[in-house]
């Protein structure tokens, strides 16, 4: 019996072009002689649908796609295919998220999830009824299965006892003999993440007894970055293959011996710093191509984060598909212009210049005088800031170039970015990063050769805005400042010393700019974005 | 037996003060010789908390403030207050939506919400756990009471037999003899919203064979309006008792007569657009209030938006708070200017003039050069309400003033506003009224005497960015869009006409404007915000 994982990237709601994409699979699974082929979660529709749900004719489309699909599927092969169902009945939410089980002209049987994520970016309680799973067994070919969807593992204790679920729908499960274990998902990236799922899967396959088979997403959903990494583990834990990371995969195995069809396992071992490159560029390719956008520009500073966004844009579509723009007043030093256009250069990107101090100065002077201004103001900065941005989003309506913006999210925590200035932009692939982080992948830019001119990585940060500005004028060290994001806003820790206190402040007082932030590709436990739910309105001066 | 309704307008995570509020009101409650005084759902925490929960310190400061209200109870009369509560086991969300009941120096018991809405701008499934509803029965001098919290009570199907619900928590109730039944809400305002709360209370009242209180939350929670309008209805339907809309109140009843005590209903009869305006008022007020800000400023242009806003935001917080700007250029009618000059006069807010020609002219020509610009582009329509947002900014900067969007729902679903120009601004107090309802709600502000120049009310729309410009160049007329919004966005109902088939796209196209879009006050059924959560990379041509 030959099982093939089928780790695939879907696009949400482009239900013909994920049909041709899921036939492709079973016929090229059909050719490694596999019996059954598992998709990820959702594969069929897309995911996470968030309110596209909605509308009920898309899952109209879905399913006449589905029907198109299983007429196609040769004689031999069972498929098993995710994408929402319609309830039939009139009480509950609309839909099921579901696995259908298929054969040659014909759906054999249908699954439905049980445990509906509701935390973080997921919001699957707003249109999905819960299932239930304990009845989820299936034969081939005398071989019994048991499958779950994504979240249905994720109920089981942690090492503290601790779980988000009342109840686990594993337990329920009678435990009958079972060959192998599946489970469908569309699990989103963050560094450290595959040991979760290893943990979980490792949980159930062990009360089953039985080996396990996880098939994940890969592909990237606006936010949101699915890893693949799809993966087989026998109730020991011993993993017997790997798909790729970040990358489309079909892998096959046989499952009485559990060997790697394809002989060796194809995920190579990488450091957390290199998935964390390749997940970025995943990001920005797939929200670049998933949107019908070609190109991107944004503002090079002679900073570490424009250098390190630089780097990754042309890694990800191509230092030809990237325009660069200098925008330089009094305040910035020539050396953060030279040490730019030699970046700019060591990528092959074109850097224009345009000097905004003629600009600047014209509305200055208007603007002092209106307002009777007699100093230099913060005004004056975010002024500088926000000229940048309206000459960076000029270009976009020129163009149709994709404004990427800069800033990490040390600065997004602290409110340490212009709104309207260098927070304009459609994406902002850095904006899940600590500082720390940000060196950490410039680093692995230059482990070759040095790509980013190494006084970059060197020279104290500076937003440039006045004279002999330095970032640490007004931020805690860039050091305590990460390990304060990275325990308030990830781990939703207790507060241990005076810079999370100020932090914790900062961030209350700062929500209202990250309101209007574009989109942040998320690789942490918890990103601000669309998973992070803060309100504006609200009295605790701290957390 | 007499009851209290005390309708209060809490502070998120104020719990200092919403102790001391809570206590006046029990105090006044008291005074007016109440046996039990019903506050709304969550009055202590504030509602809704979003991610506030994430933070644990926070319901521990709201406990502590329990505590202390408790032993503050004068003898004799009992309350009924809303809050979060731990869960104490492990496992499971960790808070419960909790109504305790309390007298002096003891809370009595402890009562947890069973459903949980997660759909619009609710995410209670997040944080909080599910409790049971079954046993909420208590007694006071022998009368037998029955308590829910808010969402407990929409599980009743509608008249085609729907429900969001799988099941109605209170159809498993014992239907004991009951006094009176309860509901503690934070339920938000939309026009004809009143009457769903009605239909559902009476046919709880009717499942009881017993009246039945209503109690609301009042006050605005960033883009959320409660509108308080507490009730009391007999299982008949008939009202005993409403208490005022978008205002504080308390109001005492008598059990047996179900008379009120203070003799009349204090809820006058108002048009839907009176009610509007007052929901759009007090979400300008509280905004202000309850992010510690005084004043506002935004750009006059001699519309009929932009005056709306100006009539709402003096009336919310008086002409001497607001501050108006005229930012005219070549592309200005003259006729524009006398407008918002006279509107402003009218209003007594003063209104600055600064012509943008001279900025526009020295940008446009750099950029032109430098991009190499032959013709007038959107590009430069852009550039001017850039511009614009830019000094408004800056003004912001100078003053701590709040920049409010004047743009409305109409323009928003099409997309037509500039990001980062007149979409700039920290509130969107119109950003749910489609053009119908601006004009309806400028009439009403001219019922007495003429305070918006009546030629506003006339003259063809326009964004004056470009020679003659009209908003129905590229707009559909105001009237089919308005409809096709409502069908579309609110009533999310399936495509009719071309209009609606048009919208659906631009709908799709332009979602990636309304994610940076400010908080939009909701007044509508659906409206852009938080409640609507639509994903940028997706292939659904149309929906």
């Amino acid at each position: 019996m030959r099982i093939a994982l089928a780790q695939i990237n879907p696009d949400l709601a482009g239900f013909e072009k994920n049909k041709t994409k899921i036939l492709d699979y079973i016929a090229r699974a059909k050719e490694k002689k596999a019996d059954l082929v598992i998709f990820p979660e959702s594969c069929l529709f897309g995911y996470h649908p968030f309110d596209l749900l909605e509308r009920e004719s898309l899952v109209d489309q879905q399913m006449s796609c589905l029907k198109e699909i299983v007429k196609k599927i040769p004689a031999g092969i069972t498929v098993l295919i995710g994408g929402f169902e319609k309830c039939k009945k009139k009480k509950g939410r609309p839909y099921y998220n579901a696995a259908f089980l298929c054969v040659k002209n014909k759906i054999v049987k249908t699954f439905y999830k049980e445990l509906l994520p509701t935390g973080d970016v997921f919001d699957e309680a707003r249109f999905i009824e819960k299932g239930q799973i304990k009845n989820n067994f299936f034969k081939i070919k005398d071989r019994q299965f048991f499958l779950t969807i994504c979240e249905d593992i994720w109920a089981w204790e942690d090492s503290k006892g601790k779980s988000l679920y009342n109840e686990n729908p594993i337990a329920k499960v009678p435990r009958k003999k079972v060959d192998l274990v599946i489970n469908m998902s569309a699990s989103p990236f963050y560094t450290k993440k595959l040991k979760l799922r290893e943990y979980f899967v490792q949980k159930t396959a062990q009360y089953f007894r039985a080996p396990m088979a996880y098939v994940n997403m890969v592909g990237a959903q606006d936010e949101i970055i699915y890893d693949g990494q799809s993966f087989v583990l026998t109730p020991k834990g011993e993993k017997k293959l790997s798909c790729l990371a970040f990358a489309e995969d079909l892998n096959v195995f046989d499952l009485d011996t559990l060997q790697d069809w394809n002989a060796t396992s194809r995920r190579k071992r990488e450091t957390d710093t290199e998935l964390l490159r390749q997940a970025l560029v995943l990001g920005i390719q797939d929200f670049l191509k998933k949107n019908n956008l070609r190109k991107v520009h944004f503002g090079l500073s002679g900073g570490v984060d424009s250098a390190l966004l630089a780097c990754l844009a042309a890694d990800a579509i191509g230092p030809q598909n990237v325009q660069l723009f200098a925008l330089p007043t009094q305040f910035n030093q020539e050396e953060s212009f030279v040490l730019a256009e030699k970046l700019a250069k060591n990528l092959g990107i074109p850097l224009k210049t345009i000097s905004i101090q003629g600009m600047f100065d014209y509305i200055k002077t208007i603007l002092d005088s209106e307002f009777s201004v007699q100093r230099f103001h913060l005004m004056h900065e975010n002024l500088q800031s926000r000229l940048r941005g309206l000459i960076l989003m000029a270009y976009s309506n020129l163009t149709g170039s994709l404004l990427l913006t800069t800033g990490n999210k040390s600065e997004y925590a602290t409110g340490y970015a212009t709104l309207y200035g260098d927070m304009c932009g459609g994406l902002a692939p850095l904006g899940d990063l600590t500082k720390k982080q940000v060196y950490e992948l410039s680093k692995l830019y230059n482990a070759q050769t040095e790509i980013i001119p190494e006084r970059i990585l060197i020279r104290p940060p500076s937003a440039e805005l006045r004279p002999g500005q330095k970032d640490q004028d007004s931020l805690p060290e860039y050091d305590k400042l990460d390990k304060a994001v990275v325990n308030i806003v990830e781990r939703k820790a207790k507060l241990k010393n005076a810079t999370e206190k100020w932090l914790a402040e900062v961030l209350m007082k700062t929500e209202f700019k990250r309101w209007q932030a574009a989109p942040i590709l998320k690789v942490s436990e918890h990103s601000f974005g669309r998973g992070r739910r803060y309100p504006l309105s609200q009295s605790a001066k701290t957390i």
